[in-house]
Order: C-alpha cells, then sequence, then structure tokens
C-alpha cells in the first residue's frame, strides 16, 4: 500500500467539492497553489466556463485529470431516450476534449428521476435493464474515443432517484457482459461513501481486479447523516475505515489517484483554501 | 396472492406508527375503533404503561401479535456485552408475556451506536461478528421460551448506527449458519423500506421459502427522503412497487400479517384516527 503520509502527490480533487466556492478556473488556481495536480470536474462547471477554455485552464495549468464526471442517467420513457443517448455522446466528446482516463457513469434511476418528464414508474427491474442497454450503446461510441467507461455504483439511498446500479457486484456483473475480455473500454469507479457498507466488497473487488478499477473517491459517511445527498464527512469525519478500503483496492494493483468527492452543505461554506488545506491535511492522515 | 382490497383482516399495526400520538393503551383502543386485529408492539411502549397492563390490554382486545420490536444491538465493547445479553433475554421474556410469534432483531451496527458508552470503532466486519455471536447466544435462551427470533435486515443507510445486517442474503447466512434445519427457531423480518431496491431480492426471499420467512413490514421510500430515520412513507406516497414484493414472499407461502411501521416526522403529527383510517385505505388499495 502506497504511503501518503509525505506529501499529495496521489490526491484529486473533485471540483465538486468546492463547487459552491468559486468557477472552475478559480478551482484550477487554488489547486495550483496547492500543488494538487489532478482534478476530476463536472460537466456543468465545465460548461459554465465553456468547453475550449476549461481545456485550455487544465492544459495551461498542467494539471491531470482522474475523470469526468459524468455520464448516465439513463432511463427514461420513449420520448426522452434519444435525449439520454446524444446528451451522453456529448460527454465523451468533451471527456476526450479534455484527456480524461474515464467518464464516471451516475447510471440513473426511475425514469422519472434520471431524466425528468419522463413518464413515472416504480419498475426498477425494468430501469436497470435500460441502464445495461443505455451502456451498450455509450460503450460503442466511446470505444471509438477511446474513453474507458466507468460505473460508479451508488449506495442504495440513491436507488430510485439517481443510480439503479448499488452494488460493486452489480456493476461489475454489467462489465462482464458487455466486455467479457475486460478490454479495458468498462470497468468502475469505486467511491468508499457508496461501498463502505457491502459485505461483499472485499470478494468484489478482488473480481475487479486492476482492469476494471478505473478510479478510486474518498470522503466519509457521518453519523448522524443530516442530509441524504449533501452530507458527505470529511476523511476522518466518519465512520469509513478508509485505509483498509484503498489497501483492497491497492492490493490489486490500482495505482492511480485518490480522488476526494465531498458533497457537504457545511464545507461548501469554508473559503476554498481551507477546504484544500484540510483535504491534504486528512489525505496523509486518514486516506 | 391474497386479495387486500375487500377488508383489512391481514393489516396489522407497529405501533411506532402512531408513538407519538397517544400510549400503548389509546392505540390499543384506536385500533378496537378501526377493526384492526393485529398490532406489533414497542419495548418502551410496553414499558411505559407496565409489561402486566400491556398484556391485559392485548389479552382484553383480543389483539393478534405480528411480532415485537425489538432485540438485538449486539455489538459492544467488553464492558457493555453482558448489558446487551442481559436485556436481550428480558425481551425475549417481554415478548413471550405478550404471545408474540416472534421477536423482531435490529442487530446494530458499530458499537458506540449500538450499545451507547462503548469504546468507538470503525470496524464493521468486527461488529458483524459480534452480531453472528450474539444472536447465537440469543437463539439458545429464546429457544427456551419457543420464540423464534426475526433478523431484520436494514437498509445500508443504518449500516453504521443502527443495523449492520443490510441485505436479506447476509441475514439469511447468519439463519443458515444457525440453524441449518431450519427448526422454524430463527428467520428473517422483511421490511419493503430496507429491501426494495436490492437486485438480488426476489432469489433471496425464494432461498427464504416459508419458513424463514417470520414477518412482512410495509411502508414506501419517499422522493426525496427528507430525513434518514424518520422520513418513511404512506403506502403509495413513494417510490417502491409494494404489491410486487408482497407477490414474492406470498408466492413462498407466507400468509401472515402486512405490518404497517412507518417513522414519520409527518404522519406523527397527524390525528391518530386519520393516520389509520389513511393506512386501512392503502392497505387495501396499493399494498
Amino acid at each position: 500500500m502506497r504511503d501518503f503520509s509525505h506529501d499529495h502527490r496521489w490526491l484529486s480533487l473533485n471540483t465538486a467539492t468546492v463547487r459552491k466556492q468559486g468557477d472552475l478556473t478559480a478551482i484550477i488556481e487554488a489547486c495550483a497553489r496547492h500543488g494538487i495536480r489532478a482534478i476530476d470536474p463536472w460537466r456543468d462547471q465545465v460548461a459554465a466556463i465553456g468547453l475550449e477554455r476549461a481545456v485550455r485552464a487544465v492544459k495551461d495549468a498542467g494539471l491531470d485529470l482522474s475523470g469526468y464526471c459524468r455520464g448516465g442517467m439513463f432511463p427514461a420513457d420513449a420520448a426522452h431516450r434519444a435525449e439520454a443517448r446524444d446528451d451522453n455522446r456529448r460527454a465523451v466528446d468533451e471527456a476526450a476534449a479534455l484527456g480524461a482516463p474515464c467518464i464516471v457513469l451516475v447510471v440513473g434511476g426511475l425514469p422519472q428521476y434520471s431524466r425528468p418528464g419522463s413518464a413515472a414508474s416504480k419498475d426498477i427491474a425494468a430501469a436497470r435493464s435500460q441502464v445495461h442497454d443505455g451502456i451498450a450503446e455509450m460503450l460503442e461510441y466511446a470505444k471509438q474515443a477511446k474513453l474507458p467507461l466507468a460505473i460508479e455504483p451508488l449506495h442504495p439511498a440513491y436507488a430510485a432517484d439517481r443510480a439503479c446500479v448499488n452494488t460493486t457486484k452489480h456493476a461489475l456483473d454489467i462489465c462482464d457482459a458487455l466486455d467479457p475480455a475486460r478490454s479495458g473500454a468498462i470497468g468502475v469507479a469505486l467511491d468508499v461513501y457508496h461501498i463502505w457498507w457491502d459485505p461483499e466488497l472485499i470478494d468484489q473487488i478482488a473480481r475487479a481486479g486492476r482492469n476494471r478499477l478505473l478510479a478510486f473517491h474518498v470522503c466519509d459517511w457521518l453519523v448522524p447523516t443530516k442530509d441524504i445527498l449533501n452530507d458527505r464527512g470529511m476523511m476522518g469525519d466518519g465512520v469509513i475505515d478508509i485505509k483498509s478500503v484503498r489497501s483492497m483496492v491497492e492490493a490489486q494493483g490500482f495505482a492511480g489517484y485518490s480522488e476526494i468527492e465531498i458533497f457537504s452543505n457545511d464545507w461548501w461554506t469554508k473559503p476554498m483554501d481551507e477546504v484544500l488545506r484540510t483535504c491534504i491535511a486528512r489525505h496523509r492522515t486518514v486516506v
């Protein structure tokens, strides 16, 4: 297991962590100030400053990317399926322009939440079937761009509205079905927040192996959690044994960034430099 | 699948649903007014009026029980283990006195939440090991009282603080380990709120079979969920396909009560009779 205690060269910042404190340009400047050498930007933050400007800012700063957030939201009624497909193709194009190593997929839940305006459904099995088909279609496009897809299993608390792929096992089942040869075109993005509770975690990470482990995200699970979406904790403030999960992915040969992604109504109120200083300190001690 | 549309003979009321509106005596009186013939009382509500009085009230009202809530909270540090054991034995004694058909187990999460005062830990695997050992010990005591134990897998959102058994599969693994002969001494209590998201649900319910299906609870999952503990929905107000889950348990021969358990800051503010009328109406239409 790599020693993170002396530097933060393997820290990547998911830009949602400081989305309220400044635009992507300001975040990139802050990363330079703090010696953070990689980010994972969100599409809306890229769109806000324009793709070309974002590409240039990343390049000028010499920043590495650990992913691009996000594609997905596949379940939709018939009237919204083309929208989902086209939107995901644009995400691939943007990720390629930015030089992202993979595109993170938040696959979507029931169609009325995944693609608003879609007819309401309670059929989660049907949503899962649409996710499978949607990823299959997107994969063909992404392969042309040599852009790997990283399915992110989300915590079951988000099954209805954000992602109906809720376990590492389910995500890997999709990978195996669509890419039995383990070509590298598809894998998983594992965030400790979503998977720490899973009793099958160590076995599924071993099943993934290095080939399928495309991204590793950290934050913490707070007790109590005050907001189901935006009360993620800074690493060390919650109950997740983060080092234990990192040791599992590194035992498979994962040697990429440890990406910090914290959606938090609390941390969003703090100055960007304070957040980044804290991220770096915790990266060294508890990640 | 049984037809619930014409009456509510298979409706049981978990008394936590109206815990803020009155004590157990008032709840039992309200059940009589509404023709509800079964309840699942909570220990604190029984204690508040006294066990003897509760036993008499249940008997005088001719009420059936669908369970007793709850035993469990097994993980504890060494200083609190005897407390956990003794507390669970008292739960068995109370359940036997009340004539409950089973005792529902909320197994507990990390020791600092499960048995407050216990030393803090982030080792969820160790907590799970303690749960296994704690149930094994309690099972010996419960067998003497001929009181079946019903392990309730809780939604992964509660893994840290309430129950580290979060899937039907995990609960059944414990049942199989402790009672391979399927004697009837141990099984599961399945609440749609906790399990609806599980992609393995239908297979695991089939694995449980009638022998292991000791209780079936209903409410609904709201989107958005405003409070992680106390924002459960009335059946029909959320995204769970409740009939589909009931059809799965009934396909295995389950023919017991459909127990309504709603922890809700909203429903707790409404008059008890309004809540019960709504429960009955929804039981007939969406359960």
